[in-house]
C-alpha cells in the first residue's frame, strides 16, 4: 500500500481513541511525553547531531544551524511546554451555545476535536513536540511532516512520544512522523481528503504558498506579517517613539514585528528625528519617502514599492510621511498582510476610524504590535497566528484546533 | 484585462463600502432589492422564459425545468426572503469575547465581514437572490457564478439588485453576476486568491468535489447527506416508526433526509413490519440485509455496499439489522457523510454513547434528522449546511459569513 495513504489510515483508525479520551487520560499522556523527553535527552542530542553533521557538510548558515540544534536546555524547554498544556482547560466538551426551540427540541452546540491534523513545517525540530502536544490536548490525531534537514531529530522525537503514548494505554498512531521526506509524499499528504481533516503549514511564506496552491485538504494559513505602525498627528510623541521602537526592534525576526512606519505630516518634523535617534542604537537601516529624506537627511535610502511590500524580518524599516489618516489606511490596505496594525493617537475619532477601517487580525490603538501572540493574549501555547479569515484569525490556541457538533435532544419531534 | 480578474478587482474595491456600511444602510439596500424584484416581476419572467426555452430545446427533464422556472409566486417568495433578513440582527460588530490583560491591554474579539464571497451554484436562479442578500446583510461583497442553463435569469436578477444598490447610495459592484459561464472563467474564479476570500459551492456532490479539487481559495463544503436513523433495542416503537418515516419521506430530495435505517436485532421483529407498512403508503423501495429480508420477505432487495453508500435523495432506503449499538456506530462511521445522524432509544447510556461517539454536524436523540436546517435551528435564512469541520459545521447563517478581528486598546504598552 502507498506509504502516505497508510499514514492516513492509521491516523483515522487512531482518531476515535484520542477524540473520546478523557481529560485525565490526555493529561497522563502529556506527562508521560514530558518525562520521556527529559529521560531521553542524550538520545535526542545524539540523533540531532547527525542532522547537524549533514547541515555542516551542506554548508548551512550558522543561524539556520542554530535553529536546528537541540541541547539539554532546549529539550527542557520542550518538556516544559508540554507540562504547561496539562494545566490548561480541556477545550473538548465546552458548550458554546445552547437553546430550546419552540417545539421542545433542546439544541446544544459543543466543542469536539477536528479529527486528524497534518502539520507541514521546516527546520525547527521543536515544532514536532509543540504541535503534537497541542493536537493531542485538543483530542486530535496528528501527522507531522518536518523538513529533511531535521529528519533524524524528528523521527527520534516521534518515537519517544509514541512510546510514551503506548505506556499510558493510548495508541501510538495518534502521533505519526512522516519518515519519507520526498516531495511526492508531501504532495500526497496535501491531497489526503477523507483522512486528513486540516493542514497547517508552519514556516516560510514560500512553504505556506506551496501548501495553499497544492492542497485539496482544507488549509489554515499562518504567518506572513507585513505590519505597520501609523503615528497620527495627535500622538503622544514619547509613546510613539517607544511603541515604534518596540514593534520594530524587540525581536525583528518574528511575524508581529513591524516592517513599515507611517507618520502624519504634521508630526513628522518632531517625531522622525527622535525615532531615528532611537533606531541608531539598534543599527536599524531606514528606507524613506522624499519627505522622510528631507527631514532625516541622506543616511536614509529612497523607499520604493518593493520596500513597502517587503517583510524584512530584520533591523530594516520603510518609512512614509502621509497627508492624512485616510492615506495611511489606504497604504495599509495596499501593502498589509492583515496580521497586526497599530495607530498611535490621542484622538478618539481617529482611533475608532482606524480600528473600523483597517482589516487585520489584530488592530492596536497605542500598544506595540508585538502583543499578537497566544501567550500575550492569555491563550497559552499557540500553533501559529492565522492570517486568513476562515475558521481562525489571529493567535490559534487549543480552541482553534477544534470544531463543533450539534447535539439535539428530543422526545419524538418530527416535521 | 482578464475578465475574471476584473470581477475580483471590482469586488475588492467595493468591499470597504459594504464592510463599513451601517445596519440601517444595509437594511435600506435589502428593502430596495425586495421592492425592485416585485416591480420587475414581468421582466424577470420574460428573461427566465429564454432559459426555459433553451432548456426545452436541450431536452431538460420536467423536474429540472421546474427548478429553473420563476413565476409571480416564486419571485414573491424571493422578495419575502430578502425582507425577512431586514428584521434579523446584524452579526457585524458583535462582541464575541473581551478581556483585560494583566498589563492593562483591553482585548475585544469582534465579528467583521469575511470580505468577498464567491458562490458557485447550479440551476436554481433563486440562489442568486438568496445568496446575495445574505452576503450583503453580513457586510460582504459577492461574486455569483450560476449555471449556464439559468444565465438569462441570473443576469436579469443581478442587474435588478445592482440598480437597487445604487439607488440607496451603495456601489453596484457589491453584487456581481458572472456573465461568462465558461469553464475557464469558473476555474479562474476558484484561484482568485487575494480577491476572493472564500468560495461556497452549492449544488451536486460532483460540483462540490470539483470546487474542492480545483480551488486554491478557501472553500466551505456544503451538502452531501448520507444520514442514518438507528433504532436501539430500548426504543419506543411508535416513536421509532414516526421518526424513521418522517426522516425518510417528508422530503426525500433534501440533504437532511435519511438514506439508511439501522435496527437493533432485539427490536427488529417488532419494528420492521410496522415501518415497512408505513413505507408502503409512500412507495418507498427497500433494500435490506439478509435478516431484513428474512423478516420482511422477498419484496425487499438485497442491499450491498453500494446501497449503504448511496445518497438516494428519493423514496428508497437501505436497511440493516445490527447486533449492537457498537455495530451501528461502526456502520455510521464507515458510510456517513457526517451530516445528520439519529438514535431512537429510551436508554440514557446509549443516548450518551451515540452522541459522544458519532461524528457528524448534528447528532439527534429521539427526533427527526429533518430538523438540521437554519430555519429550524432558529438561525433564520441559511446559505447551506456545512459538512466539513473548518470554520462552520451544520447550518450556516449570517454569523458563518463573518470572521473576527481583535481590537486591542492600550496606553503605551510595549514588550
Amino acid at each position: 500500500m502507498n506509504y502516505t495513504l497508510e499514514l492516513g489510515i492509521k491516523a483515522k483508525n487512531a482518531e476515535p481513541s484520542i477524540a473520546g479520551a478523557s481529560t485525565k487520560s490526555k493529561n497522563n499522556a502529556l506527562a508521560a511525553i514530558s518525562k520521556a523527553l527529559k529521560e531521553n535527552a542524550a538520545l535526542i542530542i545524539s540523533e540531532n547531531a547527525k542532522d547537524l553533521q549533514t547541515a555542516k557538510e551542506n554548508g548551512m548558515s550558522e543561524a539556520m544551524q542554530d535553529r536546528l540544534k537541540l541541547d539539554e536546555k532546549r529539550i527542557e524547554g520542550m518538556a516544559k511546554g508540554v507540562d504547561e498544556l496539562i494545566a490548561m482547560n480541556d477545550p473538548i466538551g465546552q458548550v458554546i451555545d445552547g437553546f430550546v426551540r419552540p417545539n421542545g427540541l433542546k439544541i446544544t452546540k459543543t466543542r469536539v476535536p477536528l479529527g486528524v491534523i497534518g502539520i507541514i513545517f521546516e527546520s525547527r525540530p521543536n515544532v514536532t513536540v509543540d504541535a503534537a502536544a497541542l493536537c493531542l490536548k485538543a483530542g486530535n490525531a496528528v501527522i507531522l511532516k518536518g523538513g529533511k534537514e531535521a529528519i533524524y531529530s524528528n523521527i527520534c522525537l516521534g518515537k519517544i512520544m509514541r512510546e510514551a503514548l503506548e505506556k499510558t494505554g493510548l495508541p501510538a498512531d495518534i502521533i505519526q512522523v512522516v519518515e519519507n521526506t520526498s516531495r511526492e509524499t508531501t504532495n500526497e499528504l496535501m491531497k489526503l481528503n477523507g483522512y486528513v481533516d486540516v493542514l497547517i503549514p508552519r514556516g516560510s511564506a514560500r512553504l505556506i504558498q506551496a501548501v495553499v496552491t497544492t492542497a485539496t485538504v482544507p488549509v489554515i494559513e499562518t504567518g506572513a506579517g507585513n505590519c505597520h505602525v501609523y503615528i497620527d498627528k495627535s500622538a503622544d510623541i514619547d509613546m510613539a517613539v517607544n511603541i515604534t521602537d518596540n514593534s520594530k526592534t524587540q525581536r525583528p525576526s518574528v511575524c508581529n514585528a513591524i516592517e513599515s512606519l507611517l507618520v502624519h505630516k504634521d508630526i513628522a518634523d518632531a517625531f522622525l528625528p527622535m525615532i531615528a535617534e532611537r533606531f541608531k542604537s539598534h543599527n536599524v537601516k531606514i528606507y524613506g519617502c522624499d519627505k522622510t529624506i528631507e527631514i532625516l537627511g541622506n543616511s536614509v535610502e529612497k523607499a520604493t514599492d518593493t520596500e513597502y511590500a517587503t517583510e524584512f524580518n530584520d533591523y530594516i524599516i520603510a518609512v512614509k510621511v502621509v497627508d492624512s489618516i485616510d492615506e495611511a489606511i489606504s497604504h495599509i490596505r495596499k501593502y498589509s498582510t492583515r496580521h497586526s496594525e497599530c495607530i498611535v493617537t490621542q484622538s478618539l475619532d481617529d482611533a475608532r476610524k482606524f480600528q473600523h477601517e483597517v482589516d487585520a487580525a489584530a488592530v492596536y490603538v497605542n500598544a506595540s504590535t508585538r502583543f499578537t501572540d497566544g501567550g500575550e493574549f492569555g491563550y497559552g501555547a499557540e500553533i501559529g497566528i492565522s492570517t486568513q479569515k476562515l475558521h481562525a484569525r489571529g493567535p490559534m490556541g487549543l480552541s482553534e484546533l477544534t470544531t463543533v457538533k450539534y447535539l439535539i435532544d428530543g422526545n419524538g419531534q418530527i416535521r
